[in-house]
């Protein structure tokens, strides 16, 4: 079970810019909030979009897991390599399982040694690099050999719309009627654009299912899919998020790691200037999480108005390190700039097999102290000392600490974290699953390429952007 | 040559948020500081840890060039595999420019393909990533052909002489007393652990200069050698360097991008509260340079006490993020949170021979009008588009741009940055070329993993951390 340490938050370690230790005790404003939070969340579950949270449970996860172990038998052998096209929501859950639960030096294996093909997301329309992506896969196994996973709810989202138009038109043309076979489409199970091409063209397709906003889909089939096809143990990672789910009903603040979370992070965000929420695992493997962290924060919590319509400029800025490697970038900014971060630290406590010791015969007098010890010791240490280093600059911390990496244990920081923004939604009063603000950036954009009835916006921003002399050049 | 494009942090586009155009023009404040601060960095450069300036030019250059050339000659064709070992200013550098300037399936490519070996700049302590990326050069091409770049100026970072030791007894035990010629060492050139150590065992050396700092070193070998070995033009990239160079010495602000960019940020960061400094390319290849810029910035500026000694809490945070695909992650809280942030996009001109065209056929209305555009038309045009929609929310910001992904417009951007970091510690008044805060952590962790004479650090750290009941469990 990950445990959450979150002494580093409070005033007896770090003053004035912590909490005090009697605000969250049974009884206490911070504890009742909770507990009632706790049962507001109860009585929403399941409904609106808050049906994410049934995703690890029952028949909605006994659905979805039969349906994405057929789709991967089917595809399992056919293909050396996997390509999903998506952005946002459909990639960074996918991009995360990945880099968390398989080597990084995954696509560089030859194939037997592989668990499944070689994975590439491709979660932007940068022409080089999706060309680069393509070459890679026609050059080594070839495209016959290569599954294009298309995940969009509605078909329409610009970036996935232009990938997929590209992938479909080069599989035509190069392996005729028979095309379809390499695509697996995740997307709505009735209606939108993508629904009426996959039917007409035959693809085979899992659900995004109703209720379930982007980033809240990762333990759906959008982020199910790849992860078993690249041999990921889907069973284990629902198993664990399940089990985070029940510790995050608890009506105890001090019993219930979400509820925790939220009101550590949002009591110091809003009350303490601490605004940037830094994540910073001690581990290369769970980098990527940060990632997934980082939209599932950022855009759940940054909000102008609260569910009442009255203006807040909510939300935290969620920012993504990496120990030990930014001791040596960020630590000196962390210490000694603006006091207005919280940094939660995640820290691995057995890596197992893959540990490395430090042989003793360099003969130098200055390291000798490293002669003996183990990477995993060494790793572990340096985070304690800059978590003794903040403490000591009045930087308030907390960590969340994994057994061990394996997808039961990221399962479990999956549902920490999705309820832990549900919780922080509430305490700040605004709607966690809209994005309003996404809009008018789309709109401009359909304007700008001459999408019909959308003409206003270009003008707008040809208004606005008019060309000045505000350029230094050479 | 790159341009900035700054109408975006002008009251006349952003209200209050921005800063008013009257404010630059010759003859203000502003224009005078930066005018008397481009006179003070002309009369220091080339002095004290000011050095890192002459790296681009004359003798200093033609001396790295040539023995970095050297190097890679000797080195050129008995290596399927590189590996440096670094962290922090003798890492990011050198991933920064292998991601810029050579495709991001790379290594995946077969060694025909490849101007180089394959290249794994392993800048952590975690076992299981440094264990990965040993068996993987093990198992292809072997370890007899993996050369092993270690990056250290004294030899006594923790965290490279762990790798180091453990690398080094690896390849005596595998390769036996030949093992000497798999290491090349960026080191001092004089005196230090590692050097002493190179003397001794005979590895082939580079320098790293006097009075070049780790973050500002990257246009040194401790940069260059990894990125001569993989076929990128380090003579462009230099090229490129000095050219910006002298655009950055102008005594007018107007035409200064290294002292403009620095009086923005350095001013609505400590007048208008933007005190996070977001850098967003809309190009995968250029992203992580931002993990370079992240160093760079926050490092250098993020500091308790001025140059006098008064308490200050300077600094910015740095925040990377990706064009297009965090528009789906990051830009509703961008447009809707907090408004504390200056964005700095990174535009591209041209892709040149790699853009890739969007056919018809789909037959779908909903995406018609991407029919016959090409991705990086689609990409500018979002950026353009998110430009806007900041621009509409009073979010100041500001673009980079470049005619093209090259080394030499790479070069040009390190440049710009690293003399924009210089103009902006004389703005703060801090120095821009200490770490002072870094120490402490180093001291624990030598305490904590037993190191003779830091007894104290380690009964320092058990004492501020002694464990406590605030912990959530299962």
């Amino acid at each position: 079970m990950l445990t959450l340490d979150y002494a580093n938050c409070l005033s007896l370690r770090v003053g004035s810019h912590g909490i005090d230790a009697a605000r969250f005790e049974a009884g206490s404003e911070l504890a009742e909030a909770a507990q009632h939070l706790s049962g507001r969340l109860a009585r929403t579950r399941g409904t609106g979009w808050e049906r994410w949270r049934d995703l690890p449970f029952g028949a909605v996860r006994e659905g979805h897991v039969r349906a994405v172990k057929e789709a991967a038998a089917t595809c399992r052998g056919r293909f050396e390599n996997m390509v999903v096209l998506g952005i946002g929501g459909s990639a960074l859950g996918n991009i995360a399982l990945q880099s968390a639960l398989n080597p990084c030096t995954y696509n560089l294996m030859p194939s037997g040694e592989r668990a499944g093909p070689r994975l590439f997301v491709v979660d932007n329309v940068d022409p080089a690099y999706l060309g680069q992506v393509l070459r890679l896969c026609a050059a080594q196994g070839g495209l016959e050999r290569t599954l294009f996973n298309v995940i969009s709810k509605s078909g329409e989202t610009a970036e996935t719309a232009a990938q997929f138009m590209i992938v479909r038109d080069m599989l035509k043309s190069r392996l005729g009627a028979g095309y379809a076979s390499n695509i697996v489409a995740v997307t709505d199970p009735a209606k939108g654009t993508m629904r009426q091409i996959c039917d007409r063209e035959g693809y085979i397709t899992l659900p995004v299912p109703d209720g379930v906003g982007g980033r809240f889909s990762v333990l759906s089939p959008v982020g199910l899919f790849s992860a078993c096809m690249c041999g990921i143990d889907i069973d284990a990672l629902l198993d664990g998020a399940a089990e985070m789910d029940g510790l995050c009903a608890r009506p105890e603040l001090g019993r219930n790691p979400a509820a925790m979370l939220a009101t550590l992070l949002v009591d110091m965000g809003s009350r303490k200037g601490k605004t940037c929420h830094v994540m910073m695992p001690y581990c290369n493997a769970l980098y990527l999480l940060a990632d997934w962290f980082r939209q599932l924060w950022a855009e759940s919590l940054g909000k102008q108005r609260d569910v009442r319509g009255d203006e807040v400029f909510a939300g935290f800025t969620p920012v993504k390190a990496l120990g030990t490697t930014d001791q040596h970038s960020q630590v000196q900014l962390y210490r000694e700039g603006p006091n207005d971060k919280v940094f939660c630290f995640l820290e691995v406590e057995s890596f197992e097999g893959a540990d490395v010791r430090v042989p003793a015969g360099l003969g130098v007098e200055a390291t000798k102290y490293l002669e003996g010890t183990s990477l995993a010791r060494l790793l572990n240490a340096e985070k304690r000392a800059t978590e003794y280093a903040l403490v000591e600059s009045q930087r308030p911390n907390l960590t969340i600490r994994f057994p061990k990496v394996d997808a039961f244990h990221v399962g479990q920081f999956i549902q920490l974290w999705q309820v832990a923004t549900a919780y922080a939604g509430l305490m700040l009063g605004v709607d966690a699953y809209d994005q309003p603000a996404v809009e008018l950036g789309k709109q401009a954009t359909f304007g700008l390429m001459g999408r019909a009835g959308y003409e206003k916006f270009k003008a707008n921003v040809d208004k606005v952007l008019t060309p000045t002399r505000y350029i230094v050049e050479g």
